[in-house]
């Protein structure tokens, strides 16, 4: 079983400490950014990645918040995310620099994923909202509010999985991101689960009020994500 | 390579012709019924079914209009299709005879799943509405209006897969069926694919105006379905 590291790394000066998990061998393997949830990066997230590279890619942990911050207590997470929430231009900063990281690992090859959970969903648009070149997006219960500074053109394939009921992505969320989409991606995909809340994928996540931990949608989030992985970052099969 | 053959069978007094495919090997296997579009069963149908029975399942091709009608002039198969559009009831009557047929099939063990593409994913889901006991349906490129008889309480697992971009369901439509699902259906899902219009997985249909044949969609549809029946048709693995 892989297990990954602390991995340092610099966004424009700022110092960020990511998770990096390899899969055995020497590769090139394709690599995909994993972006946590608002409380930054946790144990869930490094269980992600080395599961990621079980599978065979580079999983980089991104540590969006920087100093490698993590919290459980909401008020404190909810503090940090309304600053980046409130200068998407650097949450966009940090998400390029945990690519350009991602792309430096010498074990990465040429394609890239990236997936994100709840504000880390949105961090993933915010990549591709910014013209970032990478191949494959994933959110998982993802938010998606566009940026006041617009979006590019964006380059990846996207695989967007949240909840019928997520009380942060109602139906009308939903309609205005697929507008997005079709306006600026050129392949994209919504995956809905009926009688689901926001963080499905979260064990801990208690169920109500459009919540709520579902063992079904995860495991089928799970299934579409890695075979739609496999689909885009390693085409020759 | 299985192979079907004609399958002639009862619908309360009235002459249906379906197809049935076989996979190699004694059974008990899951079985699917595989509903056409509008102009009734095709060798698409009855290729769909081969395919199915390669995978391990009892396929049986539904003839919804009865006598096997099955015609590509357009005129024609709108006009047999408004009939049954204008009697619901005897719509889910001709689905009910096919479902107890697949049953009836030797080979065919406990579970029971039905797909359809267009009017057939309409009669998919008006099976699961008129309360018939199944396990998993699965729509493509479906058409969601509820019959003016409403819906009984659903049985079935299912997965909705369309196009963002489908005239037939526009968003509006699609939100409607998800709440219809959410009152009526405790396991649902829906997929949708950008930039993707109605008949997305029949190869003869020109793009534009809502419509049109997409391979990534009709590749990722058959994937999402396979993984679906699998999972819930097959739970034993």
């Amino acid at each position: 079983m892989p297990s990954g590291t602390a991995y340092p790394y610099d966004a424009e000066g700022t110092a960020c400490i990511g998770y990096l998990a390899l899969p055995d061998g020497e590769g090139p393997f394709p690599g995909i950014l994993v972006s946590p949830a608002f409380g930054g990066l946790s144990d869930m997230d490094r269980a992600t990645c080395d599961r990621l590279a079980a599978e065979g890619y580079v999983a980089l942990g991104v540590d969006y918040y920087s100093d490698g911050r993590h919290s459980t207590d909401r008020a404190q997470a909810a503090e940090w995310m309304a600053e980046l929430q409130g200068n998407r231009p650097l949450l966009a900063v940090r998400m390029q620099a945990a690519l350009r990281t991602l792309r430096e690992v010498p074990q990465t090859g040429a394609r890239i994923g990236a997936m994100g959970y709840c504000f880390g969903g949105k961090s993933v648009l915010d990549l591709a909202r910014s013209g970032a070149q990478f191949d494959a997006g994933v959110t998982l219960h993802g938010v998606y509010d566009a940026p006041p500074e617009g979006s590019q053109k964006m380059t990846p394939a996207l695989l967007i999985c949240d909840g019928w009921d997520d009380s942060l992505c109602p139906p009308e969320a939903k309609v205005a991101l697929a507008a997005e989409l079709t306006a600026h991606c050129d392949d994209w995909q919504m995956l809905a689960f009926g009688h689901t809340g926001h963080a499905f994928t979260n064990p801990k996540a208690a169920v109500g009020n459009g919540f709520g931990y579902s063992a079904s949608a995860d495991r089928r989030s799970w299934r579409a994500l890695t075979g739609f992985f496999d689909e885009v970052l390693r085409p020759e099969g």
